[in-house]
């Protein structure tokens, strides 16, 4: 690799070493993706993105996008280390932008700096931007070293790669089951299945997405608010909630307003529009089987810019993101309860005949919150649950 | 404490220093617990107990109670050791026998061995029989420290613990969910909801296990053989198989021998007793609520020496002893799948109206085994699954 001549302006530092993405790559990532982790839930349409820069193994200066609209991580960090960053290294955990709008794109402002190395964790997931920024870097003779913590930096922005790939929303099924796999007794009763530190864990991930959503059966029953009740406060996500034909009762909590984020009745109706109070507003979207067509009403969130929907319940409204394959990643809260006999299951509907064809969840992991297990996963090659063939 | 003199042929070592459990104690007692492990499944209605003499900090002899009529584990540590063990310490996970039967108690032999001191896990069970060693021990000079890793110990036990002080045997409920609780798919098929790796750990259990039982449901469905099939053989439980009207086929393979163990059939009809082949044998109990009356049941078996029971299913067995309050302990795989729909679930009948009325399992434990999650626990203050009080 050679130092070419850049333009005016740009002074690239002399021909960097060969880079090795040893342990200090790593740590300096993780500072990155520790940045980035700040941006979470604050950034969409754009990815959280965190950035470090480097100057003989110190920290001179750290950032983060903090909101769509604002400077970019590497930007930050830029600024932060002011002239030091000349012939630092930068740890960036997404590819640079190297796109021209409003402001000049990453790629160059870290030329501009003069910066030596850059060290990338995620590529950009978008094919027709993927190594663009990191190209225009190394031309200039920046040194370009990617995949650095890669999985971490995935991870950290897994639903932002789904919205930009697929044009909908990452899907996040969540819920708190009994160890026999009840949501509610045969009643109904829901309060409460897991503990006060899974659903404190709840209320930080409801902090992080974009939007929260749960089916008429659940907003009638158990009259959610679904804001975010953290200590420290937090941010509502825009709550959803599938009304098909507009009958839910205009008192409940979530029409009531309560909250900076909107209320949006997802409805296939056709009848002329009902009223509700303010921050509320009607999504019409195609009817499908079985309701609102999902597919339709994902398309018209990403519209909006939600890149992260948590999906809240119930049993019905799990079986049909489930059966479409529209969920992304799993989240059960496992009880160490029984409620036994005729409760609301997981999932509604009528599943498969054999076991062998249950929906698997890869990429399984389990963590202990408070008295419950945490299971996530990602379902098997993003199967969708075999749909019952004679269902209605 | 003063040393006494010890009857003729006895003689206690002079007085001991007043001893402390200290963290060398707890590292000899966890060899004993190992010893004991040696025998577990093997011993019933004995418990399974484990002894190391030790002297100058190092083991001169160890042994474990084996069988059932065999001898007690501190008379083969002791023999082990030989004439080193006058004036060693001695480790025994159960307090010693003191029951002058066709040998002498254990209490005598460790005096008549000379020991100086005795440490010892768990105290006897039977309220009558409890702290009579140690207090012989006592009298003549010998110092007992006792509580010695007790928790391990006491767990060691806990069946047989059940067994003596409640008269039944120990019930241990073993299933495999699926992450919606589900045990089978709506056509009841169970094969496979958990691993390879769960399905050894239960052959693993079996095998320390007196007895293993189902319901008419499952044996019919699953037609189970319900052996242990381990790689380096195993020991097969009795079998035992409830079938309250004599109406399963006699072509299950529970019924077709193939096991040194014998398959009981639980009944509780005054119908002619059918003819089964060899190493079948009828328990005709009373009749309960639901088939075979469980408690007439489990005193049939703790009258045949079965100190432990596991119970495999199904759905409607697991309701029964759940509601009766007979499982002692629960044993649930999780498997990281979703079966969906109307599956079979862990637990039938109807349950509680409310979620705070569900059964509570206390001193959890998960564990991760293979690509599966074992889930351990206690029914809180043993409580018995509330009752549907509608049901019929």
């Amino acid at each position: 690799m050679t130092a070419r001549a850049a333009p005016s302006g740009w002074r690239a530092s002399a021909r960097a070493p060969a880079p090795v993405a040893g342990a200090e790559a790593e740590r300096f990532m993780r500072l990155a993706v520790r940045e980035a982790a700040r941006g979470l839930g604050r950034t969409s349409p754009n990815p959280a993105v965190g950035a470090v820069v480097v100057r003989d193994g110190r920290v001179v200066g750290r950032g983060h996008h903090a909101r769509a609209g604002g400077p970019h991580a590497e930007v930050v960090a830029l600024r932060a280390a002011g002239a030091l960053a000349r012939g630092a290294d930068v740890y960036t955990t997404l590819e640079p932008c190297d796109h021209f709008g409003k402001t000049p794109p990453c790629s160059v402002a870290l030329l501009e700096a003069g910066v030596r190395r850059v060290f990338v964790g995620s590529s950009d997931p978008n094919p027709l931007v993927n190594g663009r920024g990191m190209a225009r870097l190394r031309r200039h003779g920046v040194a370009v070293v990617k995949g650095v913590l890669r999985d971490a930096c995935d991870r950290l922005n897994a639903p932002w790669f789904t919205f930009i790939t697929e044009g909908r929303p990452f899907v996040t099924l969540k819920a708190a089951v009994t160890l026999d796999g009840r949501i509610a007794t045969r009643t109904g009763d829901a309060r409460w299945v897991s503990g006060e530190a899974a659903r404190a864990w709840v209320h930080r991930l409801r902090d992080r997405v974009d939007a929260v959503l749960v089916g008429a059966g659940t907003a009638r029953a158990d009259d959610p608010r679904l804001t975010t009740r953290l200590p420290r406060g937090g941010r509502d996500p825009i709550r959803v909630v599938l009304d098909s034909d507009l009958s839910l009762p205009r008192t409940l909590a979530l029409f009531r307003g309560g909250s900076p984020a909107p209320t949006l009745v997802a409805h296939a109706s056709a009848a002329p529009a009902r009223r509700y109070g303010p921050g509320v507003e009607l999504v019409r979207c195609r009817r499908g089987k079985g309701g609102v067509d999902l597919r339709d009403l994902l398309a018209k969130l990403a519209a909006r810019g939600v890149a992260h929907l948590l999906v809240e319940g119930g049993a019905h409204v799990h079986a049909r993101f489930l059966e479409a394959g529209l969920v992304d990643r799993v989240a059960v809260f496992v009880a160490p309860k029984i409620a036994g006999g005729d409760g609301v299951p997981l999932v509604a509907g009528r599943g498969p005949a054999r076991m062998a064809d249950a929906l698997r969840l890869e990429q399984v992991a389990f963590e202990r919150v408070g008295d419950d297990l945490l299971v996530t996963g990602v379902p098997a090659r993003r199967a969708a649950l075999a749909k019952n063939p004679q269902r209605g």
